[in-house]
Formats: structure tokens, sequence, C-alpha cells
């Protein structure tokens, strides 16, 4: 089917065209006039793909978490096999931080998306459903993880999975250089070390042992 | 000085309309027209007050930092003396996440702030010095709860004091409501109550014991 095939290059060059000026200017600038510009096509064109400028942003927002859910299978791929628990997570929060050109592009397209979101209730649950399905793909690991005895079966894997996905938070100090990519990097393998050692005494609610005072 | 102080107040005033603006509307909407309707003043009453919208950017920015540490220095007023170093950590990210209104406009001004700062060279310096000042303050507290034995000492400051900043990440979680409120909190809990167990034995890079490969 030529004309499906060219009709999705087309939508995902338009795509690509899109995260280009969010990347470079802000989301503030990607309205269907200058995105047309960017990807060197007619307003009419990109109309022709996008019936909206909604429509063009819930459709660029898809394609980068596909490209993002591809680079970290292409880095999973790479692993042992089967792939160790620690290094799949390890390759979702590395492909999930802009610590290369292509993970930037996707990273402050998912930024200015969740801000977009706040105000555009079909974004919302596009972007809340986007956010929940990576949630429990995580979920999914840390559950077997603990399964298998690679995670402390005391953790409980609800609490584990979001301070995983805390860890993007890293986000703005690397855009801004506060961090460098190496410090984020250490950080990430310092809290994985610590999820995947099994030598820890988890403190309880009633009486945790290290307050001190 | 009745001037100055009017001055000072009138700032503020549009500082506050201009929160409002991007927590309801979003930053885009954030331009001297919009924010100046909000705040029921004409236009040029913004222009004498502010030479450019990204001089206003800044000063809502500085202002919502401001009230933040206020609401933190609020919480810790509440604490023992001398407050713990858990509770003060704790203090400082729950004020930081969007977990009540003040919070959200806040969160929301900073998150917003940040994007804008990828492409305008004077609100990125200004952006960069606001989460350095950030950074260095919880480090101070982490290097001190080490020293103080609430923090073993095998630690590495640095990387706890990244590992704590990144919990600002559960922002985008809370804002799409992929996590309730409750769950941050478990989540924060859970990550302090490690960071202060001195019965963790970090494992080495040479030799991660539990990796179990």
């Amino acid at each position: 089917m030529p004309k499906q095939v060219d009709h999705r290059e087309r939508r995902e060059a338009i795509a690509r065209a899109l995260w280009r000026v969010v990347e470079q200017r802000g989301m503030a600038h990607a309205s269907v006039r200058e995105v047309a510009e960017e990807a060197g096509i007619s307003h009419g064109a990109v109309q022709h793909y996008f019936a909206t400028r909604a429509e063009m942003l819930v459709f660029a927002m898809d394609f980068a978490s596909e490209q993002t859910s591809q680079r970290v299978a292409a880095s999973v791929g790479k692993l042992g096999d089967p792939p160790h628990p620690r290094d799949m997570l390890r390759a979702m929060l590395v492909e999930m931080l802009p610590l290369h050109d292509d993970a930037r592009a996707t990273s402050r397209m998912s930024a200015a998306y969740v801000l977009e979101a706040l105000h555009d209730a079909n974004i919302h649950t596009r972007a809340r459903d986007g956010l929940k399905h990576g949630r429990d793909l995580v979920k999914r690991i840390v559950r077997q993880a603990i399964k298998e005895g690679h995670v402390s079966a005391d953790r409980d894997p609800v609490t584990e999975t979001t301070l995983l996905l805390a860890l993007t938070g890293l986000t703005p100090l690397l855009e801004l250089t506060v961090i460098s990519p190496r410090e984020a990097l250490a950080a990430i393998d310092q809290h994985l070390d610590r999820l995947f050692s099994r030598s820890v005494s988890a403190p309880t609610p009633a009486a945790p042992p290290a307050r001190g005072r």
C-alpha cells in the first residue's frame, strides 16, 4: 500500500519538523504555519494531514514516544539474553533524559506536551494515558525483578516505580547544565544499585532506626 | 518609603496575575497584554513597571521562588529546634511539588520558565542560577546531616543532592493525576527513609553484591 506508506511518512516528517520547532523555539511557536515552514511544505499540505493543531501535536507526541521506545528496544537488544532488569530500567531512563540529540528532541517535546495538556482536555487524556502506559511498563519490570529475587521482596513495587519515574526530574538540571551527564548517570546508577541491593534493611514507619533524635 | 513599597506591591500584583495566566492558560498567553488584563490594569501600567515581557517573567519567577522559600521557612518553623535535616528536606520537596494551590501556581510557573529559558539567553542564566542556588542549599543540608551522623558517611553528598532534586520529577505525574498526592508523599518518605538509614550497606561499583547474575 504505497499510498498509506507515503501518508505515514509525510505525517512523520511533519512531526519531526514540529519537534525541531519545539526544541529550537519552544511550544508557543508550534503553529501549523511555523511547522509547515520548518517542514518546507505549504500550510494547506499540513492541513491535509492534520485537521487541527491539536491533532498535529498529539501525533507528534505519539511519534516521539514511539521513537523513544525504539531507542530503548535497540539498547535492550544489545544486552544479555534475557536482559537484566536493572539494565532494562537504566536503558529506559537514559533514553528519557536529554543526554543526546535524539533524546533531547523527544524530551523537550514531552515536557512541553505535559504543560500543553494542562489547558487542553483532549491532550490531557492522551498525555495521561501515555504516562500511565510508561508507568505500567516500569511496574511490570519491577514486579518481575522482585519475583526473580533481583530486588528485595520487602520493596513496594508501586513506590519503587514512582521513584524510578521521578528520576526524569533530572531533565531541567541537565537542560540548564546545573549537573553534567556524568553526574546524572552517577545518580541513576546509585539509585539502581540501591534498588537492586538486597542487603538493605528498610526502616519501618513505626520505628525509623536512623532518625537518631 | 511608601512609594517604593507601592512600587513593589504593584510588581507583585502583576507577578501574581502572570502566575494565574500561566497556571490557567499556559506560558504562551503570558504576554504583557493578557497579564495586564488579568491584573485589571492598563497595558501602559504594566510597561511602567516592566520594560519588557522578559523582565516581567524574570521578576515573576524570582517572586515565585521567594514565595516558595517563605512557605518552606514557615513549615520548618513549625519543626523542632533545631529542625531535623530529614524534616527540612521533606518540607522543601513538599513545597516544590504541586500538592496545594499556592505550590501548584509556583510549580507551573517554574516548569514553564525552564522551557522558556531554553530559548532566551538572559532567562537561561537566571533560571540556571536559581536551580544552582537550590542545589547548593540542599547540598549544605546533606553535608551537615552527614557531619552530624544522621546520614551515613559513605554517602556522596553530590549524588544524594542530585537524587533529592530529581524528586521534583513527580510533578508531571501529579499534574496529570497518574499518581495521587498520597503516593507522591509515600515515595518521598521512602527515599528520605533510605537516605537517613545508616543500616544500608551501599554496593561498591567494583562488586555489586546483589546483581545476582
